[in-house]
């Protein structure tokens, strides 16, 4: 599977997600504003993709504006790149440890950008393993039926991903049965990137559209849930895309397990609960028209949560590269 | 507001549902064959709206094929427009109670037919009436914020509807502060005719997505939910679009009362539980492509539950056109 993002001679290449599966197309990325324009756009997402892009970012910023000879534009870079996206940790935390060693030493900041990139791929391998054997643990040692939410898998990381890494890891064990991905509107990154990741690693699914997965839950049609995580407050409460909040409802009134597999860098300690993180509203173009179809009528207003918030209290257990937190039995972070 | 079905000189005028809101089509139906047709691509929808159809069919198939002459080519109509739409019990239900009196009258049978649209529009106000007091009386006498699912307006009736008939009721007596109709994947039902009725209606609005219903319930964004019906069980578990069973946790979470609105006619007490009713499913096409536009990669296998089912014990109160069934007080069918 082709890496969602890669560096190449002073340019940070990156397949623009927002024309999958219909089209896929390299961006060749030569400056900050253009990388900014992209996570805006959500051509780059993803909170450990975006993690790196920053990193990336940082790096590009350091080569175009010496942070010793041009600190002001330096600096705005790395301001602006750092509030791209304001709900995901990732690409703040990865500016903010990419950017005091470009002040320090230029010519350093992509040595370190790759060994981020590196660092989220080996904790992509882990993840899967963990999340893997977690799942198995839940649910019985046999074919599973998991129901996922977002895209979560190379796309959204660098390769493999998160939750999507445990499926492809379950389906490289002869452990998958079928996953279930849900479309997750606005923005269908469900229908047209998770499918497209499940197609290409051949592992059986069948998409659904998102209001749909609490009552095939009651009706028992998967065995666990996974989701990913944009961040994970101290106490638990988990940000993810829109939709996670109601599948952690139905995982909850049919008694599956619900667990989040995110990155260590996706906590964020000094965020206390849910209730402290800030819900961006995307406007309303991105719920009246459909890849540029119009579905609803000219000028309908619309209400448009991208993330929700998800309390520790619905949650089984979070799974990072290094531990599984089993909130369900009273684990903490 | 345009009725959605009339009868007209031996022709069913009806809305094309599909169009909305982008055309405003009238189709003329002149054959059971194009009716049937016309409910399976979901042209006409809306339990009250399919029993209507249902008996201005049997009204159709009388004129075309007398009872008495032809008793071969009647009956295979009105077996095959019974069966249009399994989960609609209002359909079946109507073209029982028309078919008996074409088979002694055929000309009666459209006299008949004519009563039904009257009585449904009498239902509608008489809803209305119902459901606003209901909500004040729950909610508060105050201006209310009320979240909603599908299409339960005119056009899913004859005029005014069943939830909607409501909102449009507590509108008329300045009682509602905003409407907050869910898009309705897979077919949009909310975001391109619901918008639609609530803008020729002049009421405020704004369209969300499926997926943040519940979160938005959580976060307080609305007083009541309302929902219509396509079949009440005996003991009060409700068929409905996909969606509403979500909508159901979410409310329940939240403490927001969950009020089903529909006709006398949608309960069906030869149905004991919820678990006795058919789901549909409709296809992967829906959910693979949207207006035409695909939205996942070409040959995707999808689930497709057009419906599902609550369980009353979710439910906070069913209004029909003759009464209030409080079930959160333990009242019964």
């Amino acid at each position: 599977m082709p890496r969602s993002l890669t560096w190449n001679h002073d340019t940070i290449e990156l397949i623009d997600q927002t024309k999958l599966p219909q089209e896929i197309d390299t961006l060749s990325i030569r400056t900050v504003e253009d990388l900014v324009a992209a996570i805006k756009r959500l051509s780059v997402r993803g909170a450990p993709a975006l993690g790196v892009a920053g990193a990336y970012g940082v790096a590009m910023a350091a080569r175009l504006h010496d942070p010793k000879t041009n600190e002001s534009a330096f600096e705005g870079a790395v301001t602006t790149l750092r509030q791209a996206r304001p709900t995901a940790v990732n690409l703040a935390l990865m500016v903010d440890r990419v950017a005091p060693i470009a002040r320090q030493d230029p010519a350093a900041a992509l040595a370190e950008a790759h060994v981020i990139a590196e660092e989220e791929l080996a904790a992509s391998v882990a993840m899967g393993d963990l999340g893997a054997a977690l799942s198995l643990e839940l649910a019985g040692d046999r074919p599973l039926r998991i129901m996922t939410i977002c895209n979560t898998g190379s796309l959204a990381t660098v390769e493999r991903g998160t939750a999507l890494a445990v499926i492809q890891t379950l389906h490289e064990r002869d452990r998958l049965a079928e996953a279930l991905p849900m479309e997750t509107r606005p923005l269908l990154q469900g229908g047209r990137l998770t499918t497209w990741e499940l197609q290409q690693m051949g592992a059986p699914h069948r998409l659904i559209v998102d209001s749909a997965a609490p009552f095939l839950l009651a009706r028992g049609a998967a065995d666990v849930v996974l989701i990913g995580a944009d961040r994970v407050a101290a106490n638990g409460d988990t940000a993810n895309k829109i939709g996670s909040f109601a599948l952690a409802l139905g995982s909850r009134h049919a008694d599956v397990p619900f667990i989040v597999v995110a990155p260590e860098s996706t906590i964020d300690m000094s965020t206390a609960t849910g209730d402290d993180i800030e819900i961006e509203d995307r406007g309303p173009d991105e719920v009246t028209s459909i890849r540029g179809v119009p579905v609803a009528p000219t000028g309908t207003p619309a209400l448009n949560p991208a993330f929700d918030v998800t309390p520790v209290s619905l949650i089984t257990a979070l799974v990072t590269e290094t531990r599984v937190v089993r909130y369900h039995q009273g684990q903490s972070l």
